[in-house]
């Protein structure tokens, strides 16, 4: 590797990863030299093929030789364990980062295992797709999208501010939370519609006398409310394993809120329905209302 | 009106009628002529402008005159009412649909009403936005989106072939199911994911101190997921009002399905959890599989 270069490596070079690498080179070109880690041959192989890496190795502690930022995006229950693992390889100044969709239990994890002089800047790009695998990766999967960076007083401001960099390379609008206030914010926004897409399938599967004719009169708005059940099984597993104080409270709140509208619903209360509809409605016509205002602004 | 033209009343020009209107008007041209009745001038003016209606009348007794197809597009609610005050107008012959998104109620009362020489199809298609009004109508609104007739011994074939000829000409894919099949599948696969859509958007207001945050991050996921929630609120109170027994049932489901995920996730249940999802994506992938060899098939 040249000096002068960046160099980089990305740990799980699926959706998430792999869209990372392609929006850096093409920002960045033979300015960054980028490592990429896969489970699978297959997988890497595509992965240079598609230009999301320069390079890529099965083994973890190869792809991270020599790399002044490590980026993992692999599923989140799979981020401590694999640091562990390189943890004795890791080199002084090293600067890493991670793109988990839960921050408390894995940025507590990291921070009690790291020397001082290597920087972790725990993050999460609020963006996905419904497919997974470097081949539904994207150069402008982040653009105009909110990128989250952790606030805390163990965030090293210049390692902060080289990932800050990489996220303006891509276009990504950089939020900050602390880590409570991220994991119970995603929760609300992600986690829990994600779990009620699938539900709403699963609803299918509790009514199977009426499967087959359910799916034939599927609309745009069957299809539009259930996208991201068709998500990554593996990554929606462990966000519920590492967020699961605030899903499952959240849960709780809206098994509550259905049996409210249940109970509203079987009594005709025409003001109940009424409301549950208009507030849902103000609130969500001016999410669009203000997304647009976003984008007049970019 | 000239003969041999075929002349239409369309009560309730919105984003259904409206479309309705725009895609006869487009197939047809002069050979049909179209009376639209609204509530409002200003709406009726509009729709005349778009040309999704060659006449409007707030008067819904001046809009059937000379009509021999009746189309009401109105929230479910004011079809019952609206056509009992039409009564005593409509003439021996008159073929009347609906695109009501309940059907059982509606019919039997209109069964229960009707004359033997006017004829009732009870339709619904299975297609919307989430504007409302006339302004959002589009004349591809209906095209390779499932039509659903009734299949019931009530229903007259000779008019029912009439409103087959309208649904042929728009480009919907016309399916029958009986009046009680309609109600559970229609309930299932677009007025559970409604609420639904809608209790995510009110999740929020439950959690005022986390809101600002929640929207900053809100992704493409909680888009996607919530865009129904900014739907007509009385089409969907009336809905809720109409098909009250299969929502509520549901409903319970949905709370209880909910319950058991919030206690596989405070447990650390990983296979239950992974089966949830994977279930979930099984299906979801298949129906977007299913919706492709359809659109090939076109």
């Amino acid at each position: 590797m040249e000096s002068g270069k960046m160099s980089m490596a990305i740990l799980g070079v699926g959706l998430i990863g792999g869209s990372m690498g392609l929006a850096l080179k093409h920002a960045l070109g033979d300015r960054i030299y980028i490592k990429g880690c896969s489970l699978t041959e297959e997988e890497l192989k595509k992965a240079v093929e598609v230009g999301a890496v320069d390079e890529g190795c099965t083994d973890p502690v190869k792809a991270i030789e020599g790399a002044e930022i490590i980026y993992f995006s692999t599923p989140v229950l799979q981020i401590l364990p694999m640091m562990k693992q390189l943890l004795p390889h890791i080199v002084p100044g090293t600067v890493i980062t991670d793109a988990g969709s839960t921050k408390s239990s894995i940025a507590e994890g990291i921070w009690t295992l790291l020397p001082e002089d290597v920087y972790y800047v725990p993050g999460h790009p609020m963006t996905g797709r419904e497919r997974s695998g470097v081949a539904a990766a994207q150069k402008d999967l982040f653009r105009n999208k909110a990128y989250l960076l952790v606030k805390d007083s163990r965030v090293n401001t210049r390692a902060q501010q080289k990932i800050r960099r990489l996220i303006e390379l891509v276009g990504g609008c950089i939020y900050e939370l602390n880590l409570a206030e991220h994991d119970r914010c995603a929760s609300l926004i992600s986690h829990i519609p994600h779990i009620m897409a699938s539900a709403m399938v699963n609803l299918l599967e509790h009514n199977p006398e009426y499967l087959d004719s359910s799916l034939k009169l599927a609309g745009g708005g069957f299809k539009d409310t259930t996208r991201i059940a068709s998500s990554n099984t593996v990554m929606w597993r462990d966000i519920c394993i590492a967020n699961k104080n605030e899903i499952a409270k959240h849960l709780q709140q809206m098994s509550a809120l259905l049996q409210e509208m249940e109970n509203a619903v079987e009594a005709g209360d025409i003001d109940y329905i009424t409301d549950f509809f208009a507030t849902a409605k103000a609130r969500r016509d001016q999410i669009l209302e203000d997304t647009k205002k976003q984008y007049d602004l970019i």
